[in-house]
C-alpha cells in the first residue's frame, strides 16, 4: 500500500516544478530534489571557469590568486550564498636565490628553468610563474659529495649501509616518488646528509609512463615538481601558529623555534637536470628495483662527483583569502556539512585544484537553483574555497584551528576534492560513512559507461583482484572505502578535530607528468584530462548528492559496523605485524648462524653483513582485541535500532544526532599521537616516514615499525580506551535512539 | 673394523704417490685419484689456452677454427688419448648482403656493424669477423610497416590483438629476451609478417643493467647478439640430413624441403641501430611490462613507419671437425662416458664455448697425468669437442646420429658444458643422476668461500626461497636439479638417443652483454668474468670427479626414486594446468557476462573485448598416475637393493650396469613427439613455442597449451605406456642386482 502511494508521488513529483510539490515523504523529496540537483552541472559551466581561473599563475600572495578569490566570493554571492573571506596571516618563503651545480668531475649548471611551449598559451608567463623549489627548505649553501639515494625511504638507508655507502656530509640525490616529498630531506638530514636534490625521474612520469607534453600527457625533460617540504608529519599549517589560527593577533613562534621547516637545504630538479650530475656519479651500480629510465647505468657514488647547492629564500609572511560561504540550516541550523577544494595553486594550476574546484562552484550554483526553487537545507551547508593548501594546508588547517570549538561542536561532516579526473570513483574517510559513500556512488551514473559509478568501481576492484578473492567481492554489496593519511585540506578536520571526513574524485583513466609544474594549465586539462568535463559534472553530482542526503536526512547516516569491523582488521594487521617482525628476524638470525652471507657474498661487490638482533617479544592485544570486540557489539545495537525506523515517521532524531556528531572525536586522545600532538586522532594520521599515505591505529603501528616494543605495548592501551569511549558513545546514541522509537 | 683399516689405508695413500698403492678397496681408491685429480687444473693452464683459441674469429668454415681444431687434436694425443677428426658437411649459410633501413618517416640506414675498440686487441680484427646476422633466416627482401611486438611471444600476439593491431603483412621489431630468438620470426611468421627485427634492448643486458664495456661488462650501443633461428624445435643439426650423420655419402634434402629454416627474412641489430626505428613508431603506447630502458615512448605502431629489410646469404655447404678423444675403459670398454663442449664461436667466443672448452682440455690433461700414473678407467671414457654448435648443435648432433646405434648401446652418460662464469654451480639434466651429482658437488670446493659447492648452492637458493619453502629445503640432504631443455650440445644425446645427460657450469657473480658480439674476448673475460681462472678449474675438478667415479664405480650410480619424485611432480603441474585453465576461462567467461570489459573499457583506449570460450573437459589423468605410482614402487625396490651392497663386495654388477644404461632410453618413445617425430624423450624437450626453455612431459603439457583436449587424452596414454617400460626395465635392474646380491 505504502509502495504504490509513494511511487505515484513520485510520478506526479517528476512531472512538476520540485517547489509545487507537498511535501508528505522527506526521503521521496530527498529524492526529487537530488535529481533535480544532478541535473543542473553543465561541463561547459567548469570549462569555462576553468579558463578562468588558470588564465595566470595564482599562488599564494599573487595578484591573480587574490582577484581569482574576489571572483569565487562575488560568484558565490550570486547565488545566494552568504559569504565572506577570512584573512590569516602565514609564513610563505619565496626563493631569492637557486643554484646547483656540478663543480667535479667537470662542470654543469643545472638550469631550474621549465621552458615555454609556443603551443601552450600560459606557459610563457614567466614572470608571473613562482620558480621551481621546494618551500619551506632551509636555507643553505654546500658543496660536498654526491650520492644517488632512491626515493631516499629509510629502507633505502639500509640498503647503503648495507653496501658499505654513509651519506654522511654528503648531498643526496633522490627520485621523486613512493612517498610524500618532505620526507626525502628529513630522512637524508637524519642521516647526515648536508643537502638534497629530489628529480622527476623518467620512469615515474616522464617518457618512459607515455609521451611528453605537449605531444602526450608526460613530463617533459625540463618539467619541474615544485612542492612543500614542510614536516607536515608534524604539524601542517604555518609553521609560526601550531594549534591555532594565524591570525593578527595570534602569538607566533619565533622562525628559529619552528620544528617543520627542512634541516638541510633541498631543491627540485628536472631529469634533465638530474642526468649530468647522475652520470658523474661512480661508485657501486644501484641494485634492481633503484633505477630509474635515464639512458645511463646508475650508480650510487659517492665517487669523486661534487655538487654546490645554494637555497636563499624572502622569509615572508603573507596574507591568504578562504572564502566562506553558508547556506544556514532551515531546522537544524547547528548540524554543519562542510565542504571544501582549494583555489591556490604552484602555478597555473588547472588540474590542481581547479579542476576540483570548478566542480565545487558548480555544486554551490547548482544549491543556489535549487534555493530558487524552494528548496532549505534542514541543516547548514559551509562551502569553503581554500587558500595556501599547497604550501602545507594553510588555508583550511588555519580555519580549522581559528574555529575549533565551534567546529567540535557543529561540524557532522567535511567532505573535500582536490584535483579531478576520468575514470573510476576514488573515496577515502571515516569508515562510519562507508555505507553512506557506498549509498550516494549508487545514485550517480558514470559518463562514460551510463553504469553507476558504484558498480564501474566494483567491477574495476573485481578485476584487480586476486582470483581467492574474487568471489567474496562478487557478494559483497559494498566495497571498501581506503584511509585517509595526508595531502589535501581534510586534514585538520580528520586529524586536529575529529570531524568525519572524506575525499571524494574520479581517477584512473588518464595520468600526465605535469604535477606542479607551469604545465599544468588549461591547454594541458583540455587536451589530456577530463576533456570534455563529464567528470567534473560527476564530481558535482557525486558531492551534491551527498550533501543533500546529510543535509536532510532525518538520522545523519552514520554506520558504525563497517567501522567496527574496520579497525579490526587494522588490529588483525598490526599483530601480523609483529609476528611478521618476529619471522624476519628469527629468520636473519637464523641465516647469520648458518653462514648465509658469507657463503652468498660475492668477493668483488662490497657488502657489510646484518647484526644478530633480538627477537621482538609477544606483546599484550588483548586490551584491544576486547575493546574491538565490544565496539563491534555496541554497533550491532546501534545497526538494530537505526532498521527499525519506519520509513514514515515524523519523529525528529536531533538528540541522537548530536550524540553521532561526537562519535568521529571520540576516537581521538587530546594528547595526540607520540610525539607530534596536534594528530589527535587514534586511527588515521600520515605516516611519520611516508607522509601523505596513511598509517592507521598510528601510535601503536609506527612503535612497531620502530621496534619500540614497550612503548608499543602502552599505546595499545590507550588506543583501547579510545574505543571504549567510542564504544560508549555509540551505547549512548543507541539508547537514545531506542527510546526515541519505543516512545 | 672395517672403518678403521680403511682410515688407515687413506692416511698411508695421502702420503705415497697414488700408482704404488694396492688397490684393496675400489671406492677408496676412486677418492684418492679423485683427490689427485681435482689438485691437477690450474688457472695459468686454463688462461693461455683460452688466449690462444679466442685469438682470432673461429666460426665454422673458418682458418682459426680448423688451426683450433688441430690443435685440440695434437693436445689430446700428447696426453695420451686416442684421439682423431670427424667430419661432417653441413648446410651454412653466410650474409651476402644485409639491409636495414627506415624508409618513412625520414630514413636511417642502419649501420649492422661492431665498431672496433683501441683497448680491446682482438675487436679490430674485422676482416675475419663473421657480419651481424641469424643463420637459417631465409633470404628476402620487404618493405613493409613497422610494429613493435615486444619479447615476440605467443601471448605478446594475443595481446595485441585485444588491442587490435594486426601484424599481417609488416615487419615485426621484437627485442632479444624472454624466448629463443627462433621463436621470434616463427610465432611472427604465424601471424603472416613478412620480416622480423630482433635487437638487444639496454633494459636487457645494456646500460641498464650495468656499465658498457670496455668500461664495464654489459652491451654497448652498437653490439648485436648473432644466432642462429634454425627452427631447432623440429631438429637441430644439419638441416639437409635430419635423423642421419652428415656424411659426403648421406641423402640430404633439397633445401626447399628443408622445414628448420625460417619463413621470414631475419636479421638482429644493435640497439643503437633500433632507436631511430623505434622512435618512427606510433600508435598505441605500449603495455606496462613490454617497456624496454631507451630513452623515449614505446609505441607498437603500425603507423607511418616503414622499414625495408633485405637479407640475403650464400647457401654454401661447410666441413665441419669434431674432435674424438677416447681413453679405453680396462674393464668394461663397451661402457662409454662422454663428455662434451664446443670449441667453435660466432667470433672470438672466449666466454661462449672457450671458457668451458679450456676447463674440458684441463681435464683431458689430468686425466693423462692419471693415466701416466697408473690409474686406468674400467669403462670408456670419451672427449669430445664439437664443431659447429652456435649454428644448430651440428657437430654433437651429425655425430649422435652418425653413431646412433652404437651410442645407444654403450653410452651411459653424456656431461656437457658450454661456457663457465663465476659463482654458483649449476646442474640440470637426467633426474636418475639427481642424487649422483649432489654426491659429486658434495665433493668440490667453491674457490672463494671454500665451502662445497653444493653447501653454497644450498645456502643460495634457502636465501631465494618463500618463507614457507625455507624450513622444507633446510631439512633437505639434496638439492633439485632442473630439466633440460636445448640450447647445447647434450641435445642430441638426451632428446634424441635417450643417454642420461646432464649439463654443468658456474655461474651467478658475473653477467655481461657480450653474449654473442665480437666483444665476447679474452679482454672481456679476463676482466669481467672468471678473471683468475679458478671457476674453470672448479668445473673441471666438478666434472673429472664425475667421469671417475661413473667410470670406475662398479655399480654404475643411478638412482630412480628422484626420478620418480620429480616425473610425479610434473604429473601434478600438469594437472594444475588443466584446472587452472578451466579456472581461467571459467572466471573470463563470466567477467563478460557481467560486462566486465565494457565497464572498464576507456572510450580513448582501443581494446577488443576477449570472446566467450569453452571450458576445458576434465582430462583422464589415471593412466599417467597409476604408471607413476607404479614407476615409484619400481624405484623403491631399486633403492632398497642398491643399499644392501656390501662396500666389501667383490661381485661384478656388469649385467645390471647393462640394464641401467636401457632406463633413460626408456622414457623415449620411437615414434617421438607429436609433429616432431626427432625428438624421442617423452619426459624432457625444449618446447615449441619457447626454444631453449624446457617443457617436461611435453607431449601431454604442449597440447594442453594449445587447448587441444582430445590429443592431450591421447598422450596422456602413451606416456604412461612409455612410464610402463621404464618400470618394467628398473624392475629388470633391481631383480638382477637382487639375484646378484643373492647368490
Amino acid at each position: 500500500m505504502l509502495k504504490s502511494i509513494l511511487l505515484l508521488t513520485l510520478i506526479f513529483m517528476v512531472a512538476f516544478p520540485a517547489n509545487v510539490l507537498a511535501q508528505e515523504n522527506d526521503s521521496v523529496q530527498t529524492a526529487i530534489w537530488e535529481k533535480e540537483f544532478r541535473s543542473i552541472p553543465q561541463p561547459e559551466n567548469l570549462r569555462s571557469t576553468m579558463k578562468l581561473l588558470s588564465a595566470h599563475p595564482h599562488h599564494v600572495g599573487s595578484a591573480y590568486n587574490k582577484q581569482n578569490a574576489e571572483w569565487i566570493l562575488a560568484k558565490f554571492k550570486e547565488w545566494g550564498w552568504d559569504a565572506h573571506v577570512e584573512i590569516f596571516d602565514v609564513l610563505f618563503p619565496t626563493p631569492k636565490e637557486r643554484i646547483v651545480e656540478l663543480v667535479a668531475p667537470g662542470s654543469f649548471i643545472a638550469r631550474l628553468q621549465e621552458p615555454p611551449l609556443a603551443i601552450d598559451p600560459t606557459s610563457s608567463q614567466h614572470d608571473e610563474q613562482l620558480p621551481t623549489y621546494n618551500a619551506y627548505s632551509i636555507d643553505g649553501d654546500v658543496t660536498a659529495l654526491l650520492v644517488y639515494v632512491n626515493y631516499g625511504l629509510p629502507e633505502d638507508y639500509e640498503r647503503l649501509e648495507r653496501m658499505g655507502i654513509s651519506v654522511k656530509g654528503c648531498i643526496v640525490i633522490a627520485r621523486y616518488g613512493a612517498s610524500w616529498r618532505g620526507i626525502k630531506p628529513k630522512v637524508a638530514a637524519e642521516h647526515g646528509a648536508v643537502g638534497c636534490l629530489i628529480y622527476s625521474d623518467p620512469g615515474g612520469d616522464g617518457y618512459s609512463q607515455g609521451d611528453v607534453f605537449p605531444t602526450g600527457a608526460f613530463r617533459p625533460k625540463d618539467g619541474v615538481q615544485r612542492g612543500s617540504v614542510m614536516d607536515m608529519t608534524l604539524y601542517p599549517g604555518d609553521p609560526l601558529t601550531p594549534g591555532v589560527g594565524a591570525t593578527n593577533h595570534a602569538k607566533r613562534l619565533s622562525i628559529n623555534d619552528v620544528q617543520t621547516l627542512t634541516k638541510i637545504p633541498v631543491l627540485p630538479i628536472s631529469y634533465a637536470d638530474a642526468q649530468p650530475m647522475l652520470e658523474a656519479l661512480n661508485g657501486p651500480v644501484v641494485p634492481d628495483g633503484w633505477r630509474g629510465a635515464l639512458p645511463m647505468t646508475y650508480h650510487i657514488g659517492p665517487g669523486n662527483a661534487k655538487v654546490h647547492l645554494k637555497v636563499s629564500c624572502n622569509w615572508d609572511r603573507k596574507k591568504i583569502y578562504d572564502i566562506i560561504a553558508s547556506l544556514h540550516g532551515a531546522q537544524y541550523p547547528d548540524e554543519w556539512i562542510i565542504r571544501g577544494n582549494h583555489y591556490d595553486a604552484w602555478v597555473n594550476g588547472a588540474e590542481d585544484p581547479i579542476s576540483g574546484q570548478v566542480a565545487l562552484l558548480e555544486e554551490a550554483r547548482a544549491f543556489g537553483k535549487l534555493l530558487q526553487k524552494g528548496w532549505k537545507p534542514k541543516r547548514t551547508i559551509v562551502y569553503c574555497a581554500w587558500d595556501g593548501e599547497e604550501e602545507g594546508l594553510l588555508g583550511s588547517t588555519e580555519w580549522a584551528e581559528e574555529h575549533a570549538d565551534e567546529l567540535k561542536r557543529k561540524a557532522a561532516l567535511y567532505i573535500n576534492s582536490d584535483g579531478n579526473g576520468r575514470g573510476y570513483l576514488s573515496v577515502s574517510g571515516s569508515h562510519s560513512l562507508e555505507k553512506f559513500v557506498n549509498d550516494v556512488a549508487r545514485s550517480i551514473q558514470d559518463p562514460e559507461t551510463k553504469l553507476s559509478v558504484w558498480r564501474r568501481l566494483q567491477l574495476q576492484r573485481i578485476s584487480s583482484s586476486a582470483a581467492d578473492e574474487r568471489k567474496e567481492l562478487r557478494g559483497q554489496q559494498m566495497w571498501r572505502i581506503g584511509a585517509l593519511g595526508s595531502g589535501s585540506d581534510y586534514t585538520a578536520f580528520l586529524d586536529f578535530l575529529g570531524i568525519a571526513s572524506i575525499n571524494v574524485g574520479f581517477s584512473g583513466e588518464d595520468d600526465g607528468g605535469i604535477y606542479h609544474s607551469i604545465y599544468d594549465d588549461f591547454y594541458w586539462y583540455t587536451h589530456f584530462s577530463d576533456t570534455s568535463f563529464v567528470y567534473g559534472c560527476a564530481l558535482s553530482q557525486t558531492v551534491g548528492t551527498a550533501i543533500l542526503r546529510f543535509a536532510d536526512d532525518n538520522l545523519l547516516p552514520f554506520e558504525f559496523t563497517n567501522e567496527a569491523a574496520t579497525i579490526k582488521r587494522y588490529t588483525d594487521e598490526i599483530q601480523k605485524l609483529v609476528s611478521s617482525k618476529q619471522d624476519e628476524i628469527r629468520e636473519r638470525n637464523q641465516e647469520i648462524d648458518e653462514g648465509m652471507f658469507t657463503a652468498l657474498a660475492d668477493p668483488k661487490v662490497k657488502m657489510i653483513p646484518p647484526y644478530k638482533e633480538e627477537i621482538p617479544p609477544y606483546l599484550n592485544f588483548a586490551p584491544l582485541q576486547n575493546a574491538v570486540d565490544a565496539l563491534s557489539k555496541s554497533a550491532e545495537r546501534y545497526h538494530r535500532a537505526s532498521m527499525n525506523i519506519s520509513l514514515e515517521t515524523k519523529k525528529s532524531f536531533e538528540s541522537v544526532n548530536q550524540k553521532l556528531i561526537e562519535c568521529e572525536q571520540k576516537l581521538t586522545s587530546s594528547e595526540g599521537l607520540p610525539g607530534r600532538p596536534w594528530f589527535k586522532h587514534q586511527i588515521y594520521a600520515p605516516g611519520f616516514y611516508t607522509g601523505y599515505g596513511v598509517k592507521t591505529i598510528p601510535a601503536v603501528r609506527e612503535a612497531i615499525e620502530q621496534k619500540q616494543w614497550k612503548h608499543a605495548e602502552e599505546q595499545i592501551s590507550k588506543v583501547a580506551v579510545v574505543l571504549e569511549e567510542e564504544t560508549a558513545a555509540i551505547d549512548a546514541a543507541s539508547k537514545e535512539l531506542e527510546n526515541i522509537l519505543r516512545e
